[in-house]
């Protein structure tokens, strides 16, 4: 299925959910074929062959480029490997978001590091969704970094994979809704954080994560300390000459989405909430992305694209 | 059905889920006869008959006590002729919930009031679940109201009514989870505002509502801002003073309620997120209720219970 | 957005969960243009503009292929004014699926009758699902009509459409599975009977619908009776001797389709299950279909597709 | 905990769905206490210390009357042990559903044996709903054995227990439907024919179960092939005769039930669907019970009841 022309390319850890969606995406993906898919449970993804990780190290050298989908902590050897066999790569693990090794690949915001890129780091999903919201307000100094940003951010199920846990039984999460890593601090945090930073220099982030009894889907309620008011139309405009060029953002004038409007799509839909009357001028935004497209393989395909000079959206549906 | 020794109640307006709910804990309760239940669409409710409010007009002096579960607008001239009957009131609807005419219904905190009331407005779902959590913190003068006070809300479908509209059909909210009533003030929050007054004086609240792909049951996720820093064990220990004897209060320690803990019950369940550090002292509250229980017919029921000298918890699951 | 070198083609009554399914797979379909929509309740479906059926009486001739998505009894008049100004039809509603004015578009089976008709009744489907099961025994003189064919059948709640009603509200259908209909003879009885009589004669059938929990999607379990003994491998040959070309049918060997085999594509999925012993010669199929697409939409696209020339999957995820 | 003058019982095996759901009934029960349970991964269950199986030995004797929620294959070996310890035993696991040496715990059925019996085989919950729908009409003689009974039905998650598995995952099972255990003989089936014999010799029973995106219910849709036909009210005379002094069945005329009339609930509700015109006699039955109560621990509790004398349904919701 390797056809000479195409680039071609590999995922390592293919069989958990984002890795299923990633082979999904690349399967149809006109430019790229792909060249093989590791998985140490299942012989097959999604009709594709997946062999073990181990077996497909001579491999890694066949591939332009390599995807890894491989847990936290287990992700970084591998990605060193393929390095070193020369391809570059797309890392949807934690491992590499904080380091200088690695391009932070939140596309709209860094893009024009990825041509060069050998090495990018796939933001996480609530990450995502949160940066994408705040960053037009950072950008434009419009930020006070003397008060808490607050961020009550709810996950679909899938955000919390694949490996069979009591906690993600139908059972236990139908008809019910629950805040999580509670008094454990969600590696998300410091990945918000530390990507403000640039703009911000240091800000506190109150962040609250909830699990959803959905398949799919993060949707977050942010609260920005700001400056100066900012009514409705002006907290949008912020957004609207931020996004006007971006394929993969919707910025909701007078509305605010909910998970119907990102679901199956890579894209981040941004919506203002009007407060009538606060003490302190703030703004409410409500961010949503699926968290499987947006905040993982789609927009690992997205920066691929950006990477390798193909048109940015090709093989999405934004 | 209506023994002599026992007290006879009536319910208007049985017929939609909080008024079948309030049936069903009647039903089963040792100390009352529900006399009659009125219903516009209905002619029974949970196997009770049901007969329009119009001709029940003459049936009201039979009832010692009528629960209103009538719209709100609506609610309020079937109140008063029940009170010209001679009957005393818990008025379910919105419509009283402000005014001075009635004792409001929070029983944790306005309890000694409820033997003597003729009228009792019970408290409205969201700010049930929000005033027990901030209360105690209002009343022992540790909020900093120069700050806002932030709520994220997130609630079942059966909070709106048994009406039918589209968007409350099957279709549109499984799978979804979206911010509502953005740009209308629910009228929830003047009610949570109006009653924190008397602790605080007047108080900034940015209270966002979520509709939640679950049949009942509502979580809040409440960001206090504090004159000085709490951490969890003292922030537990506010709550847990307050509440100590409170039999449909529970205060969890270490940890946060999720739905599973509440629904079906007349509990409220409270928790404290541990926030590490802050710019400014706050405190992240968790609070629980079932919207129909504690959040309505429940807490209805514990009001007549206290109204009427019966064991407070009577007929009911705490 | 009409380009000249397209087919141009309309669809009335868009605003439905049907009509909101076509008019997503016509927008990106590569050779038609989607001339006009209509909807009695919203101005824009999925971003096209749409207009009241009676605003549009004159414009059914801009269009070469009308679908009608309007409801059952009320399709016909509007079927017949497209029929004279000239456009072909395909009618989504039951209105003309028994008769025999128009070709019924189960594809599968009626392929060879499509180029030529100006008038396509589409399937319904629960009656999709089981024909093509079915039909394939029957064909083959496999069926013993002395004895009732049993379907018991499970359908998403888009299936019952988009107008509000009480019992299709989310707080009535979470959590709950029944049988529907009851009594009340479902219209798609006599559209499964009714079609199987070529092949069979006259044919009892006992079909039992189910409303299920989920947004989209229709599983039947089909209870064959046999003139003789087939075990599974010998009614999967059956099967597959049917379809081995059909790109949009999936005949499983081995194992029985779930809902997440079909939901979003245009495919029926069909497996055997084996029964080990029976006191007379039967088998059981399960059959799997998207109702809102092969089921619908998807099945109007295919038939549109024949009809006109085109690959019979353009636009279509089989 | 132990009061002197109640009955101490005992549960093994506590910490799974059907174990906590009997620990809640047996809490609230007035007539026993609760002397001990067990469980290998928890040291609580709903507020009940639990011990390992192993360390509970040598406290069976102090248990009038044990109730084993052990494993399949694992439970017989505890059995045995209470046995000899002195206890009365109801076991919740398969063991000895099909055996001579325990009374089958179908309490309507098998009552005036529990009194006496030392061993009780709770039945299975497949089973409880198809044989008490069932046998009115194999008692009655009624059925036609020359023919296949066709069982289809349709379980919700908690039946598959709380061990971890992936297809249980709320990710793998929201928004699906399927067939299972196709092709490996569900154990529930053998249980259905073995107690029908009784009544009407080797029958042959076509079962399908299938797995429901809800958390507890079963709904089971019955087509029983008749030696003569039978109107629904003569069908419903059948059932309504057999059961009017039962306080935990509910026969219902001209309607069928759906899960929400019996969940959380001790009772099986069994309603007839009319068929109109068919070629064979038979009828169409819908039975539904709550799979953790009335199919496993209420009718666990019933049983223990009826056993030692107290009121049948004490403690429990009919």
């Amino acid at each position: 299925m390797h056809k000479n022309t195409d680039t071609a390319v590999a995922v390592l850890g293919a069989s958990g959910y984002v890795g299923r969606e990633l082979v999904g995406l690349l399967a149809q993906h006109p430019d790229v074929d792909l060249a093989f898919t590791t998985s140490e449970s299942e012989s097959q993804v999604d009709g594709v062959e997946a062999v073990p990780l181990a077996a497909a190290a001579d491999r890694l050298e066949q591939a332009d480029l390599v995807f890894s989908c491989l847990p936290h902590g287990v992700s970084g050897t591998a990605v060193a490997r393929a390095r070193t066999a020369g391809s570059r790569v797309v890392d949807l693990s934690a491992d590499l978001r904080l380091s200088d090794q690695a391009v932070y690949g939140l596309t709209e915001v860094y893009r024009p590091s990825l041509p060069d890129a050998a090495l990018v780091a796939n933001p996480g999903c609530y990450p995502t969704a949160a940066l994408l919201a705040i960053v037009p307000f950072a950008r434009a100094g419009l930020l006070d970094i003397t008060r808490s940003l607050i961020i009550d951010a709810a996950s679909g199920v899938s955000g919390a994979g694949r490996n069979p846990r009591r906690e993600l039984l139908f059972v236990e999460v139908a008809e019910d809704f629950r805040a999580y890593s509670v008094g454990n601090e969600h590696r998300h945090l410091p990945e918000i954080t530390g990507h403000l930073k640039p703009f911000t220099g240091p800000v506190d982030v109150v962040f609250t994560p909830h699990l959803l009894p959905v398949r799919r889907g993060i949707l977050e309620t942010i609260h920005l300390p700001l400056l100066r008011p900012l009514d409705r139309a002006a907290a949008e405009a912020v957004l609207l000459d931020t996004y006007q060029a971006e394929p993969c953002v919707r910025v909701l004038r007078g509305a605010v989405p909910t998970l119907r409007d990102v679901v199956y799509r890579n894209r981040v839909a941004i919506g203002v909430v009007p407060v009538q009357h606060v003490i302190q001028p703030m703004i409410t935004l409500i961010s949503a992305i699926d968290n499987l497209v947006k905040g993982a393989a789609g927009q690992a395909v997205q920066n691929m694209n950006v990477m390798l000079g193909f048109p940015e959206t090709e093989g999405l549906l934004c």
